[in-house]
């Protein structure tokens, strides 16, 4: 016989926890008595999902996350929302009050608590019994990791932890599966009789490994390379001859750029991912679609056209090993070459030039997304990472946890406006000392979304205005160094130097 | 005929609303064009959230939110649930994407969005037509506004606000219900035959209007006032000769506080809150207890005694009404007289000191509530907010929505990792121009948690050093004029400064 | 100490509880260990639960159910949403599989039990401890039971019954709330305002006992009294000079029956129940309205007018004191004298001349209704019961729940499709000898959607045949003496016979 | 353009639906007009489920349900439990009331329509818009034929049916996945280092169509072979000399029945399924065990071993090839020979005897379960189906479904109690002319109960007392043709008769 928390440890050393990202409470206080890993705490829950997201995706093993009953479990969900859209594997646990007051509706109680954080977790369970939280453990581990991966949530009593329990056996899983042969024959069919096929890449490529089985196959069947709309991973080496460019979400503008292929492989994203109303075909009337993907939803509304399901990667090395050589026809990507003035494009393409060989970019600033696609290439597996949500808050704390999940300078590139949803975040990255750049965008406003209001006829928005904020003291007032952007003389010295330094830095960019 | 938004807008109007307050996205832009009220915008929805309650909270009327679809609405659930503990009227409005894209799984769109913010919604609804927003929006505020109020849920498709539609009939409602006399007399009878009755006031009270009726009951039965445990707003004048004191969320120190008595009359509040475990009677042994409340809650786990439901504050003046008067004799609380020291308790009478005479305090400093009670007396109606839920993140926003919903200095007694949580509020502080005093009990720590581990028997709690945040800097950051305090002899000039102004302002108080 | 079994019978008979309807299952079995009062077994969950609701309605006393877990739960939901409707009190409690096995997804296991239920529960709940069932089942009352009621539900693990735990202290609550007096002020002043003012009478009227108010207050304010649109229970003396008649279901015969009115006060309903779209005002144009309701969705989706929420009864009392007298001027309903022929409305009309003086209507046919409204008059308070919901299987078994919880001859009057939905009831009336005359109003098939089918401009309905089936047979097949009765001659002997039987009978009347 | 009845009809045929299965009502009428395929009427909502999931199981096509409005769909929700529990492929719609009047909970209005069915379905939706109801249609069918398949709910409002939308492009999905090689090389590498394996086979692989390939597996590899616990199709041969035999739901039993093996692989089931609580190792100490399973579930839980994810048919074939030849050297499966007296044993047996070859057994008789393992053999694919849920009320619509959906006869092997709960199926047998025999194994009582009251030392269970019910005269009812068998003489000629119609037939066996 052991403990709850003993025998609870041992689950998460099966899964390959080495770390908790948490927000301390007092329900959840047992469960840190003499954990055996590091604590990485968050100055909130937003902070801490971000951070556990992050870590996850580019760590590639399953995140731990202990959150405060109720309360504290409601400030995730926003970043619970992006980790679900994300397919991140996060075991998530909140503490729930002591069993026996739990009639008494007690203080930090939480009532109905694996409702609260659907729809966003693929399983929610507060055990019948305390003895029984090690096995719920483990199930909600093999839960996040079953493909399509996503977040799961565990609500423990208190009480709970030192209670006796038997050491779980623990099974050994094989949860990646395969696509049907016979669906890969069709899609080969489908590519190998086309004069002009493109391979469009989405996020669910990147989380399943699928970097290099992209590039070997696009390379022997000659096929245009497209980045799906939204893609929150990186797709494909952007510096390659045969990347073709970045989808928008419109449908008339998908139309457009796949106009010249007869026939399309959609991997790992679906078909499509649209931002705003569109009419006609979702894609160019006469050509072939097929999608291959991990994640039935991509499957289950596809309008129209094929659909196989199963790991990516596998289907791209069987389609790699059963299509003949064809030589590549199409047509290049282009980057941009902008003028020197405080503006996002000009700012981007000095990162790109001066970042470290291995950088990895973690994104958040909706008006920088386009001139990114001309000025920063993306050109190595792990290297970009945003939300797949759209919604803001993420990729600060998910920046600090990309960096604890692997070992290269991660550079933050983030929007004033979406830096401040989570700037607490900061505090944490300088409590681990994470080898982050944080670059602020700063437009002084919800720029995109003035930028959108076209779209609604609309001349003001309200609410947009974030003149005043000065984020070099932000980022002090939380042990940071920082330095603040005024002009483009004083740009490269800045990025240089935040570059080099290991210690999370920040630089706040003024732009028009 | 009119259009969705027009008819909306004469729903707000209907119910008294006079600002939105908000975080845009694109799926909102258009419920905001034209808007005829001002917009009040939080740098994350849990700002957002948490302004709204304080705002409802004090001005009595419902307030308005607008979120952005699923991650937005997320970021505010924390803050929802103490808005749903707290009892505050909030109509929520979320964006969701156009209904014509909703099949493709679009971009920021909402997935089962009425789901999300359960369970601690009363109601949450996406219209099934564009025609019927106002039809929801008015069953909205009806709902949120009977009692027990609390938050509701409306998820608007971005597409629905320029669609024609009438304009509703809105309802002239009487939503507050009187106790049935059969059980005021029950009442009226334990309270007529027992020999050292006593009053306990929960938050219900406050939130039901109620301050009045329960001094004049109190003076007329001769009771002995006890403050119930985590009562969120303020309970009775707590200089007044019959005010007996705070309740603590323990069992056995509930027991001894009220041992005196022989029959207690629980108005507002449940029987009893706790914090841990306890066992034995839930009151002493022998004496009476019976409940008054419009929360049916707080009667379906009454752990015997008697209950009787509807408006408090009519079931207060019905039971002055009825009963004799009678001499108090009970036992008075008293306040402590603590050295000149950096520490909680001495920081907190001064502020009772300096304080403008109507100040309203709104506090989230778990380790300053305790000596709170005996050195800061509230003493006035609308005199005290803190949050329900034992959530932390709210205080900060909720100081900002109290001060807009009333005209007097607010003070916000905030801990150092409570602040924390939302430090962005500030930014709303300073735009709105509020009139706030920050308080930031500073002792570098989750000292709330450190203190409560030896419960567990644990040494150590990993995850609560707070040290190196700059709190005078994270407000001059966001604009607002800021002052640290680190000893004694600066404290006085420095509260007198901050009181003194209109404009809001911090202070960083470094207490040990 | 005791053990859960025992107290939870403690509970049940705390609130009243004197038997229990069920379908045992293995998983329910030590539940039933030495119960103190009758089992009522129903050969299937739809049964049961009909039974429990018509028990609980007719006896004034909350119904008690227990079925088992998962499948049984389902059978049940049917009626469980018709009890919803009902507002009926049922305290539904199910099995669960013993908690250590739960982990392993076991036989009879129950995921997510408390889910299962919703919406159509006020409350659901698995308690965390086997010792805290009896604390949930004492809240599940007490939340039945407050207005407005409905039923609530209950998971018990079946290993939970002999564990050990405290004997609960019980509550004595006050439930009931009465109007504000300022909200019936309201009323009367626009009733006394009024040239011909009406009272629309609702279903939740006779759940509130409020049948001799109504009476009281239309006899003194000489209002015209209306039956609400599907109103499921009596609403006034259907023979008395001011009743006026029904209202139909359909927005411009709402307004033609009302259109006499100018000011109308709805009791006890929403404004108004609709069964197909419609368009223009809810009521007659320049009329006032205002509904009194203890249901707070009455008000919530009220199209204009005002609302006062309230125990119905009291506040009708209160009207009826404060008003003065006046003389009634309107128009009184007139029944009719259909021909002898194999119609429903003659059949109808010597049921009403052939029942015992007290006996109680509960009914489900629904082209019957129309002509029972003009044949067959309710004149005693309990003298009818019919599903609020509309869906059919509830009033079989509703019967014999209806006798069980009063003294008097039930007929229930059945379509012979809504009888074949829970035919096997008529096994527990005979096992119950249960004091019910089944009238089977047999058209040989679903004539009311036949009938419908012109609103879609349908000529004809796939599925609506039952033609074949021989009612005196199942009934005889359960136990039952039953007669078919084919021609107008037989019709009063068999009718005679049927209702002067004390134990249950059946008559298979056929009908054009 | 076209309308969504149209549009629908053409997804319904995209995927495959010859005929649905409905009850109708009201609000579901427009669907109905001008169906180009039969309508399968039951006569309540149990019935209707319990026989799409049987047709749907049997046929291996999605079957189409059609169901009334909130209480129509209650009334399915046991079954539905069960066909969730079946893995059957089942899109449920349900009418919803107009779109314009659900802001005045209309009668037959659906309130929360998606949540009622949860959490017993892949997916609902009630669509936003009316022109949206044929892809949610579209994605109701890809989500329910995914594996693990099971049912899904589209709720859709009555005035949809008739508005314009356009007709949808429908796509051909390839949706079943191969098991990771690797995984099949963990579990190739166990059995072939076996002294003695084995192969428990389970629910899911007759389900995903893996009977030839456990054959061709268990005769190469000389594996012994297990039923598994509660399986709910057929497994094996059971006429097979590898069949070694049908493992109990009990822990001890179950380590009994394995104990020979010293290694394991489950396919297509938990480990294990449970019936009651037990303790010690899930198998035997020492012995290695995988699962091999389409369905995650199976692996999230297992409490050790290993476990490989992907199409059961497809993985077991990899074994067969990658394994060598090797002799099977275990023991075979025995049967009895029961005394002729009326026992379940002895009645089975003669219906093995007299039972035509190609005979598809449907069962729900708990109490006849254990002697059918021993009496009756199945010995097809396709030849037997019984409840994965434990619920009862499936089987007798079932076996009407499974009928439709395959051309053999099928014999149905019923319990009393579980005949009664949708005793009314037998109308729709019936009207469609099934070639049905229905056994009714009268006891007269829930003899399971009784006897399984002996777990929890009960002398008595109330409410199993079934004496007095005449299923002959049930049938004779609803048209059926039955016999009365009360002694073993008659037997052979009464199953002889009714095995030799091919109208459907009762038989109700008076057995002790």
């Amino acid at each position: 016989m052991t403990n709850v928390r003993e025998a609870s440890y041992a689950v998460f050393k099966h899964f390959g926890v080495d770390r908790l990202f948490g927000n301390p409470g007092s329900t959840e206080l047992p469960m840190l008595k003499g954990m055996p890993f590091p604590y990485v705490m968050g100055l909130n829950e937003a902070v801490v999902m971000g951070m556990a997201d992050g870590y996850a995706r580019s760590s590639g093993k399953p995140a731990l996350v202990n959150l405060h009953s109720s309360a504290g479990t409601g400030h995730s969900l926003g970043n619970l929302f992006t980790a679900w859209k994300n397919n991140a594997p996060i075991v998530v646990t909140a503490g729930q009050q002591a069993r026996s007051i739990l009639p008494f509706d007690p203080f930090l109680g939480a009532e109905r608590p694996t409702e609260f954080p659907r729809p966003n977790v693929k399983f929610a369970i507060e055990p019948a019994r305390a003895e029984d939280v090690p096995l719920a453990l483990a199930r909600a581990f093999a839960v996040a990791l079953t493909p399509p991966m996503g977040p799961v949530f565990v609500s423990i009593p208190v009480d709970d932890w030192e209670r006796e329990c038997e050491m779980p056996a623990l099974p050994d899983l094989s949860l990646r599966t395969h696509p049907d042969p016979k669906g890969i024959e069709k899609i080969a069919k489908m590519l190998e009789g086309a004069r002009n096929p493109a391979l469009v890449i989405g996020t669910a490529v990147a989380n399943g490994g699928g970097w290099d089985a992209a590039i070997a196959l696009a390379e022997k069947a000659g096929l245009s390379v497209w980045a799906a709309p939204y893609a929150a991973r990186e797709t494909f080496p952007e510096d390659h001859p045969q990347f073709a460019g970045f989808i928008n979400a419109w449908r008339d503008q998908i139309r457009d750029a796949l106009a010249p292929h007869d026939a399309i492989l959609v991997a790992g994203a679906p078909v499509f991912t649209y931002h705003v109303e569109g009419s006609g075909p979702h894609w160019p009337e006469g050509a072939l679609l097929m999608a291959l993907t991990d994640d039935p939803q991509h499957l289950s509304n596809l309008p129209g056209g094929g659909g196989v399901l199963g790991d990516i990667r596998a289907g791209l090395e069987a389609l790699a090993a059963r299509l003949p050589e064809r030589a590549f026809t199409g047509a290049t990507h282009k980057l941009i070459d902008p003028p020197a003035e405080m503006k996002a494009a000009y700012v981007l393409k000095r990162i790109a030039a001066l970042r470290p060989a291995e950088a990895v970019i973690v994104e958040e600033a909706p008006t920088a997304r386009a001139p990114e696609h001309v000025t920063l290439p993306i050109t190595r597996e792990g290297g970009f990472y945003s939300c797949a949500s759209g919604g803001l808050g993420y990729s600060l704390p998910g920046a600090v946890g990309v960096a604890m999940g692997q070992s290269d300078k991660v550079i933050a590139i983030l929007g004033d406006g979406a830096a401040m949803y989570t700037i607490q975040g900061l505090f944490t990255a300088f409590q681990e000392q994470t080898n982050v750049s944080f670059v602020i965008m700063n437009n002084s406003a919800y720029a995109a979304l003035t930028g959108f209001s076209g779209e609604f006829g609309m001349n003001h928005v309200p609410g947009c205005d974030l003149a005043g904020l000065d984020f070099a003291k932000l980022a002090e007032a939380q042990g940071l160094a920082a330095r603040t952007v005024e002009c483009v003389d004083a740009l490269d010295d800045a990025l240089a130097w935040s570059f080099a330094e290991q210690s999370p830095t920040l630089l706040d960019i003024r732009i028009a």
